[in-house]
């Protein structure tokens, strides 16, 4: 990997997770045209996730905030993959959809789901700003507390 | 704005409203080649939620249709801010996705969602009909009983 | 129809089951460009659901995988409608996004969807490996277990 992107990951002291394998019959990411669609990623981190439980229960909105910024992370890693580690290749992240495990009166998904957003900006700059939808769900595979997927516009 | 859109708004005697600022590092909408991706809608209006709660148990069916349909109307609000005001530029919504608020025991989401799709076909005539997911999740952000996003193929 | 996939479906003993009409402002189908959204699917076979209630609760796993894999059919029937019959034009499945409903515990989301993922390769091969979202939700429509909606890339 090299350019701009890897030196603002230096600069902020991160390092791309190695991507996790898919282990059954679907693969982390698929190009089609100028869309790269990268599967949910949990906040895994070395094989264990960084939060498991639900919002509003036994983890809080700052956990929550790590987590999604480890799916987000993740998602990275997965796209340098998919890119031969080239990620200057992205031209725009273009969607990311949030979803928290959470208790049915949990409010706060954004403040959650931000901890993906701000990770793409700080690595991404610009062409991290995305649309984006946060949902609250009943339960996450693993138990895990958040998923992250995202769709990135990417040059041929 | 103007065109065949804007009197169709018109005459359904609806005003499309200012459009909400994304308050984090996401913005509303990115288009990408003729796609244009609309972040996740809250059923604001003017800054109020027009339903809280869960969908079977203090928001009835009802409620949750007029809430989805205020979504549509907060989606194509985006969706004229990202082509300068020109809704006639619309070529298709594509896809409508939305999500209920709900006990476990509720099972009319369609009937809650059809508020965001009979919108966008009274206002975008044919153009507006969609390919759509419709689930029931633990909770939405401030609490909100419907959420829904979009993606329109549009004219360049 | 007719071509390799059909003789798939063949050697499967699979028949592809009468596409479900939507029953509102909404569409199976729509195609943008080479891509084409089909609208989540529940595991209907004949009309009746595969498996109805919560993964967690009243439905097994092995249960909710085969009403996962009802679901992927379903989305084939759909895309075989939508491709006049020849499902040899798809050129690549490339989003799978797969909703669980279950109790707040459960944590085998993945074990479920596996049962469009399975199907879709079955039939498909290569061209059926795709990215993946998987997800607990709160409930579905009719109160189905299971609900998939599917990105194909499409040949003109």
């Amino acid at each position: 990997m090299s350019g701009r992107t890897e030196a603002q990951l230096r600069e902020l002291g991160l390092t791309l997770p190695v991507p996790a394998v898919a282990v059954a019959n679907y693969v982390p990411f698929v190009a089609s045209g100028s869309l790269l669609f990268v599967s949910g990623q949990l906040p895994l981190d070395q094989g264990r996730l960084v939060a498991a439980g639900h919002l509003g229960d036994t983890v809080a909105v700052e956990d929550g905030y790590r987590a999604a910024r480890q799916c987000a992370l993740n998602l990275l890693a997965q796209a340098a993959a998919a890119l031969d580690g080239d990620l200057d290749r992205i031209r725009r992240l273009v969607r990311l959809s949030g979803f928290v495990a959470c208790v049915p009166s949990f409010v706060d998904h954004p403040k959650v789901i931000n901890g993906a957003s701000d990770l793409m900006v700080e690595i991404l700059g610009d062409a991290g700003r995305h649309s984006r939808v946060a949902v609250g769900v009943a339960a996450l595979p693993l138990g895990a507390a958040v998923e992250v997927d995202a769709t990135f516009e990417i040059a041929a």
